[in-house]
This record gives C-alpha cells, structure tokens and sequence, in this order.
C-alpha cells in the first residue's frame, strides 16, 4: 500500500452501518475518499427494531469530541440527548441518594438512543457524494492479495465482488472480519470471556400526566450487592430499565409469583413505577443476554484490513464506555489520516500501537465498574473515598483527577486512567502511613501526660 | 440424545487422526462403536512429513494410561522409546550437570517419534472391523438439528454428507469443529494466547561409529536464561534439537556469520556436534514456528459434539505433557462411557466439567516451565527445594509429592497438582516461620552467654 498515489482517493469498504461504522464513513467521506459501507442488517431508518441491543445508550466526552469532527455533537446533544448529573441511587426502603458524576465542574452524560443517534449518523454519512450505504450485505470474504471482498446479497442471494484499498471491520463483538481476516493471522491474540451474569430490558411508564416517573437528570441505580438494576431516561418521558443479575437468578424467576415476590422485595418502588401487570408482560416477553468482553491484539492486517468498535474491544456495559471507545477509535484514526496522509501501512499499525493496551484497559476497567454499581456505592468507605477525591480534584484539578473522571470526562488514554488511579491508591497509603507516624508521639504524649496527671493527682 | 437405544451402537464421526484422534477411534472402536475418522491430511503412514510439527514427544504417566487401554503402552515402550531419566543441564564451559525427574523411584519420561506413534494407532485403529479412516477429508459443517455432517474430498473436491450420533473434534489447536461449532455457542469462554518466543528444531547427528553424540537417557538442556535450547533422543541415534528463543532474537540471526557467532557464545558444545555446514543448512531451511496456549469451555456442545486434545486445550511445549494430557482426555472419556452407557447429554457434561478446570491449569503449568527449565534449573535456590522436595517425598510419599512428579508421574487433577503445590510452598514458608521462633531464642540466649562470658573475664 506504501506505493499509492496519495492524489488518488483510497477505495474504503467499511463493513457494518452501526454506530461506529457510520461515524467512521462520515469522517472519511469527508476526507474525500471513496467509501462503500456494507451492512448485513436493513436500513434502521426503515426498521423498528435493532434486536439484541440496549435501547439507549450514555453519551460522554470521547464519543463527543469525535461527533465534533463531523459536526454533530451540539445536533446530539441540543435534540435528543438527557444529561445524567450523577448516580441516583435507590435504597432498599425507596429512599433516594445522588452521588455527582462530577461534583466540581457538574459535567454530566448523556442519555441518548440508539435509533435516533445511528440513523442521525447513516444520514450525515448519506449526504457526501462519496458514501455510498450497501444493506443487507453479508460480508463473506477477502482475499488480501487482490483486495478483491465478496459479500452475499441478503435479499438476492447473489454474490457480490468489489475492490477495496482499505477494509474497516465495524460489525460487532461477533465481527465477522475478525473471524475471517484476524483470526486467521499467526501471532493474533485473543479472548472473549463472557460473564456469569445477564441482562434483561424493562420499561418505566410515563406517569399519566405524561411526566418523567422520577427525577429525569440522573442514572438511576438500585444497588443490590449480587445484582443490580439501571435506569436511563428517553426523550419520550420514559424509563429503560436494565436488570443485570447472575443467569442462575434468571432462571430461578420463572413464574409471574416468583418475580413478584423478588420485585417486592428488592425492588419495591421500581415495581410500583413499572407496574406489575406490565413488569410481567415485559419479563415474560424476552429472555436474559448474555454480556461478553473481548479483547484482542492487534487491531489490524498489514495496511489492508483494521478493526474499530466493538469487534476490536466489545466490553461489559458497566463503564457506559463501549460506543464512546468506539467513536475514539474513529477520532485516533482521524488523525492518523492527518499524520500519514494515504500510507494505510504506517497509519494501521501505529492504530494497533496507540489502541490496543487502551482497549484492554476500559474492558478491565468495564468488569470493575459492575462491582462499584451493584455494591460499593452502597459502602460508606467508597463515599469517603469519592468525597476525599472531589476535594484533592478540587484543589489540585490537573494533578488529582479522580478515576471516573478521567474516563468520562478527559481524553487520557484509558490505560493511563488506571496507572493515575493506582498511583493515587499508593499515594493516599503513603499519606496514611506518613499521618500515622506524625500522630503517633502526639498520642503517646498525650497518654504519658495523662499518666503523669494520674500520679500527680495521687502526689 | 437421551433416548438412544443402548443395545443400539452409537455411529460417531472423530474429526481428526492425529495422535488423540487415532487413539480415541481406538477406544471407542474397542467399545464396539460404529467409528468413522476424518482427516484432512494424508494417510501418514504414506506421507513423508508431518509438517510444522515436532518430530519426537516426551510419553508420561498419562499417556501410557491411556494406551493401556488398548494394549499399546508396552509396543510403544519396548520397540521405540528412548527413556530419559532426568535433564542433562550443559553450562556454558560445556560441562554437564544430570538432575533426575525422579530421584527417588527412578522413573522415566520416554522420547517417542510422533510419526512412529501416529502409524501405530493408526494401524491399531484399522484393525477394528467398525472403525473407518477416511483421509484427505475436511471437515466443512455440522447441521445439529439433523445430526448431518460435510466433508469436502480434497482429491475430488466433492462435498461427502454423512450423519452421526456424536462428533469428537480431535483436529488440533486450530480446530475447525471448535471454529465452527463451539464458537458459534453463548458463553463460550476462548483465549488464544502466542507468546512472544518462537522455535526452531535442529539436529545432532551419531557419532562416525554411529552411536549417540551424547548420554541418551536424558532430556538435554542448555539453559540461557531469557532462551534455551533442548535436544531429545531418537532411535536411529540422532538427536532433535530445539532452540526456543524471543522471535526478535531469530530475526536478528539472519546471516551465517551472526548464527555461528550466536552457537560460538551460547552454544558451543552443540555447535561441535552438530556441525557448524549442516547448522547452518538446517536453520536457513525452515523458519521459527509460533508457540500458542488456547484455553475454553466448555469442551462440549449439547450431547453432540465434544473437542478433545489440541482442539482443547493447545499448550506451549515446556511440561511434555500435551500429548499426554489429549490422551487422557481419552482415558476419560472413555471411563465415563463405562459410567453412562450411551448418554452422551450426561458424559459431555461430565466431560467438561471433570476437564475443563485441568486443562487450562496444565496449559498454565506448561507457560510456568519454560521459565523453570530456561533459567530456574540454573539457580542455587531451585536446586535446594528440588533436593528437599526429594527428601520430603522419600519419608512422606503419599503426602509430599513434587510438583514435577504429580504432573508427570501421577494420575493427580493438573488443578490439584498446582493447588498441592501451593500447599507445600506454604508449608515450607510455616515451617521456616517456626524455625526461626524456635531458634530465636537459642541464639539470643548464645549470645547473652556471650556477653556474660566477656564481662566475667572483664572482672
């Protein structure tokens, strides 16, 4: 690829029109390059439903800094998304406590939906003369030699052919590019760990003055230690509601008592907003997800063939980190463009240099984050230590960014985000130690002065 | 699959006639099984070459369990094994240090040649009127709904449809029914991990009186810390000579003169016997290979389809139990056919469960060793709890089994082995604790004495 003419656009297959994929077309339609996404599903825009996917999704700095790029994220943000302040978190007895996201500056997330913000995304691509969306296109093969790919018609059943420069595997934790092309490659390492815990969706009403049903400007939480249940708000007024419990537990809910008694017990106001008759109807409808992390090294095949997006790094949605790593993805690319101009060999590699260790990082930092929701916030030692941060964060904004901000809230590098947490770890035990040994002859003074008030009142 | 007729033989297709395929068609033809095996190579016993595979293997406990079964344990052992009683450790100056697997029964490991092993199951495997081997055939799909199976005829290219009860995918590390069946499973856990050190074989010629270049009964090491290089025995008195180094060090080695230089410094010795001409000829003539650990489960899919060996649980080399492991999961398998007749839904269950949790601790133990075996045999330290690891196992042998010996000469669990291990480490730790308390005060005490006695002539 080293001998292209940099004059001559590259020829650009971008394999899947979801959320990344879709971004990744726009920037590099406006680029200028001839870029031909190819999708297995239908157009969303002419779909009801995106099967096996959450409904709404939390928007925050890295996905926006890259929409910025195609100009979309004041489109995103004015419109249809919902600012998330903090964590409200539910207590077994209804009573309600928010915890900031971000106590000094008030940054939030954003709720948006998953429909609105992929079809907004497939739209701007559309508009570049450039950009050309193929779906219900089944990505079948490529042969690296010709840089010829074969995809099936969905509809036909017809074998399509074309060239491509450059293919960008944008299709998901199930990537079939991986599968066909990484996979395949001496050297590639990889795992996909699924965990032993699934989700299932729920709803909350509007309330029949068509209000929100609780305080819209924050992720709801009911933390219950094993398990949890989430809720972020739609722009219809209503609730999604994602219950995340071991698949065991699933299982053991498997009559309409059953999960009345468990709602009644551990969830007794969210079963008042939902409803029982509907909690019912909606649990009994579908049937538990399974969540998977993979990881996996590197991210591309010589200059011809990269993956972004889920199937580079598909992660536990704990962090509300998975699109947002994705757009970063695009945004890195981006800027490799600028760097190396047309040279995909420097550009894919250095993509592979730059991302890989970051990916790995937020699905480490995704598992652990489940752990925080479900069960450290409801721990005093874990508000203390929040508290202690907002205030070091406060006097000392550029040294002591606390962990969940630099994830949400910055650009460092996600693997840098957990050394800065582990090196504040270490200097807040360091600060203990060092308290402990000033203290401690004051202590012993105090005592031996006690002592000697003892005896002196006996003199 | 549960309401198989037992009196009913079962018809189970073994993709793969490696050394685990070809045994495990052994087993279960012996049962009395409508056996059919499909491999994708030719007939070995007509091919020259087993291509990207070591030429000999380090037969154990285990596998010689395993071939009892079917009476071969004694074929193998007397005709064509070499027994290697310990490691032959060659220090730099060319001086050789012998440390014995096992100090006190003596036993041995046995280096066998694979194509000799393979030809002989095989063969064994033939001998059973319902066992069929079915060459030059690749394994394309399973329909599980039908129970169907394609196989694609290499000489033809025609597509073969048969069905059968059981699939048992024995076709290595880069199994395609794992690719093609497991993977494709919710909540199948997968890791592929290459490590970043690669291999190459060499070979020591006989001596011009055509003996052995050096003491056979043993598994020689040149242990270099961050490389080695190892040599097992062969029957026609040569030996195979493996040089396991960092992939970036055999790139460096890209001229005759580096490779020399490299064998001068690291080597010399081997660099006398085999020859400087034929170092040369034979490191130029291949390149290294990879070296990869895949771990998953589970190892079953429903009560149809079962991966064994490679297909498994692929390990780097360094424990000379890969062989041994896959034919235990024949041993297994086969105890659990005696357990549950024909219920294959019970007996894949039970497989999996029973294997899973030892397969990834040998893989784990097998990554371990090479660090033992390239450095730790080196060291004072490693050499003094081998020595009194001896000393425990020679007056409590029931109780305290070395690591080595449990892994090599024993039945044990791979995850007991290392949990036995854990044991005896903090074991050893307690006791040094004990020691010291016991002996604090004697010393405090000798040295009171001391004092007094230095006062005393003072006065």
């Amino acid at each position: 690829m080293m001998d292209l003419d940099p004059s001559v656009p590259l020829k650009i297959a971008v394999i899947g029109a979801g959320l990344v994929g879709s971004l990744n077309a726009c920037m590099l339609g406006k680029r200028g390059f001839k870029v031909d996404v190819y999708e297995y599903r239908q157009d969303i825009r002419k779909s009801n439903l995106v099967k096996g996917r959450t409904i709404n999704l939390a928007l925050s700095h890295r996905g926006l800094k890259a929409l910025e790029i195609v100009g979309l994220d004041n489109s995103v943000l004015c419109k249809h998304a919902i600012p998330m302040r903090g964590r409200m978190i539910h207590a077994l007895d209804g009573c309600q406590k928010p915890i900031l996201y971000d106590a000094l500056e008030k940054q939030s997330i954003y709720s948006v939906e998953r429909k609105y913000l992929n079809e907004l995304l497939i739209s701007a691509g559309d508009k570049y003369e450039n950009v050309t969306f193929n779906f219900e296109h089944k990505f079948m093969r490529l042969d690296s030699t010709t840089n010829t790919l074969d995809f099936q018609n969905k509809r036909t059943g017809e074998i399509f052919r074309t060239t491509a420069d450059l293919v960008i595997g944008a299709d998901g934790a199930f990537s079939a590019v991986r599968r066909e092309i990484m996979m395949k490659q001496p050297m590639f390492q990889f795992s996909q760990t699924y965990i032993e815990h699934g989700y299932l969706e729920l709803c909350i009403p509007p309330t029949n003055d068509n209000k929100f049903a609780m305080l819209p400007n924050y992720l709801h939480i009911w933390p219950r230690s094993t398990f949890m249940m989430i809720a972020l708000p739609n722009q219809d007024k209503t609730w999604t509601v994602s219950l995340f419990m071991p698949l065991s537990k699933f299982g053991e809910l498997d009559s309409p008592e059953r999960l009345s008694e468990f709602f009644e017990e551990y969830f007794p106001d969210a079963l008042d907003l939902i409803g029982k008759d509907k909690l019912i109807k909606d649990y009994f409808a579908t049937s538990s997800s399974h969540l998977v992390s993979i990881k996996c090294q590197p991210f591309h095949y010589k200059g011809k063939c990269v993956i972004v997006g889920d199937a580079a790094h598909a992660m536990v949605p704990f962090y509300g980190q998975g699109m947002n790593a994705g757009f970063e993805d695009c945004l890195i690319l981006d800027q490799l463009f600028d760097q190396y101009s047309t040279n995909t060999d420097t550009i894919l590699e250095e993509f592979s240099k730059r991302r890989c260790d970051d990916a790995a990082a937020i699905c480490d930092l995704a598992m652990y984050n489940y752990i925080e929701m479900r069960d450290l916030v409801n721990k005093r030692s874990f508000l203390m230590r929040k508290k202690l941060d907002n205030i070091l964060f406060k006097f000392f904004p550029s040294l002591w960014i606390p962990l969940y901000n630099s994830v949400t809230f910055s650009s460092m590098r996600y693997s840098h985000c957990i050394n800065n947490k582990k090196w504040q770890d270490k200097a807040l035990e360091r600060a203990a130690q060092v308290l402990l040994v000033l203290f401690l002859p004051i202590v012993i003074g105090l005592f031996l002065m006690l002592l000697y008030s003892f005896y002196s009142v006996d003199d």
